[in-house]
């Protein structure tokens, strides 16, 4: 049975990976993923052969890969950070329905949150949300539902895609949203090029984070009501309780 | 400057730890955790001094890392999954207050949210929460406020800490909570032992997970209200319109 693995590869260093995602690749003969994905990872296994699609042609890279794989091609298709959170994971099940005699084999990563929360300190330790502010395929209203219940409800909330160039005032629009539960004096942080050069982070409270300009590359944290400054990093203490 | 590493080991099984992660135990001289963690890792790092304390003697685990790394030792304490979520990287800054002369550093790994998604399918992929269902350190109407917040924006849930000795009936109330806004007829899926000995999965709808009976070493998954069951695995789309 031809195989595909669906691996995440992590932020981005190669020091990122798990061992199981590094012996799929170097398992595979061709290795499948958005072009920027793919340079991160080509000189780590040379003589593997790399096909990239570019963004919004996901669908057809994961017909790509199955056709793949059908030519008998062990196949990995990679995704930054983990392949199950808002990556290829999920689209690869749908696709391979037409593809029954293809194996898949999911690979977990270090995804954003986790991999921006070390950066940060400890920003996210107990109950926390991931929200993507993309509308792209989810109608705005949904996210202002999230953001307000995951507000209400006390939650620390880890941002993917929290601008683009079309989406440059969400974030400040999901600040004024959260801010209807939260103090603007919340601890939050962002976290830029996670795991890559030029990796950075700061440390601000949620009213400043409405005023502060991310690119798509950072990813931001939200604290609770809970959540700390401790000496420059963010941290979210374990319980409610003291210990 | 003294140094701890804060590393999460990943669910369990040595591939799935990252080379990060790996690097830092082979620079440790003392590998510090609790006592089921450090068994999972021994036998990866021969010639390392090995420390360990019980469960709910954390304060105490973090002490222990300072004191020896004020010895001058490196020293790396181990968290199983991610170290940052639910795990020791926010008590480690809390205490290490205290040892301002010893630096830290978080080493993100695999955390059983994402390590049970790649074994069910694709559970998560989208807007998500983590919620532990521990009362030992938050209070229990907090939880419920989580509960229910999540459910009614229709977030897909994975619960850690499902049950206990003394919590045998807190998955039944907690799928009580969220089939207020959730249908009994959700997707879920349960998995056990991620990436250890003896790791399987079920999935089943939310009116039946009521019903199921889990131990502490479950990651239970509730899905949205797209997530649908493809040839036995729980996948939920991208997005909410159709790609």
């Amino acid at each position: 049975m031809s195989k595909i693995y669906v691996a995440g590869i992590g932020p981005g260093a190669y020091d990122q990976m798990t061992g199981k995602a590094i012996r799929a690749l170097n398992e595979s003969d061709v290795i499948i993923g958005y072009t920027v994905y793919v340079d991160l990872v080509k000189e780590h296994f040379p003589g593997k052969e790399f096909m990239t699609t570019p963004m919004k042609k996901e669908v057809d890279r994961c017909v790509l890969a199955f056709e793949e794989a059908r030519k008998g091609k062990t196949v990995s298709m990679i995704c930054s950070g983990d392949a199950g959170v808002y990556g290829m994971a999920g689209l690869m099940y749908e696709v391979g329905v037409n593809y029954p005699d293809v194996e898949l084999e999911i690979i977990s990563g270090v995804t954003a949150a986790t991999g921006g929360a070390a950066v940060l300190g400890a920003p996210l330790i107990h109950d926390f949300c991931l929200i993507s502010l993309s509308d792209l395929l989810t109608p705005w209203e949904k996210i202002e539902a999230r953001l307000l219940g995951a507000s209400q409800a006390d939650f620390v909330i880890c941002l993917y895609n929290p601008s683009s160039k079309k989406r440059h005032d969400y974030l400040k629009k999901a600040c004024d949203l959260m801010m209807r539960y939260k103090s603007p004096e919340t601890v939050c942080g962002i976290v830029y090029h996670i795991g890559r050069e030029g990796e950075g982070s700061r440390v601000m409270t949620l009213k400043e984070l409405r005023d502060t300009q991310v690119d798509m590359f950072t990813t931001v944290f939200i604290g609770n009501s809970q959540t700390k400054e401790l000496n420059g990093k963010m941290v979210t203490p374990r319980g409610y309780r003291n210990v």
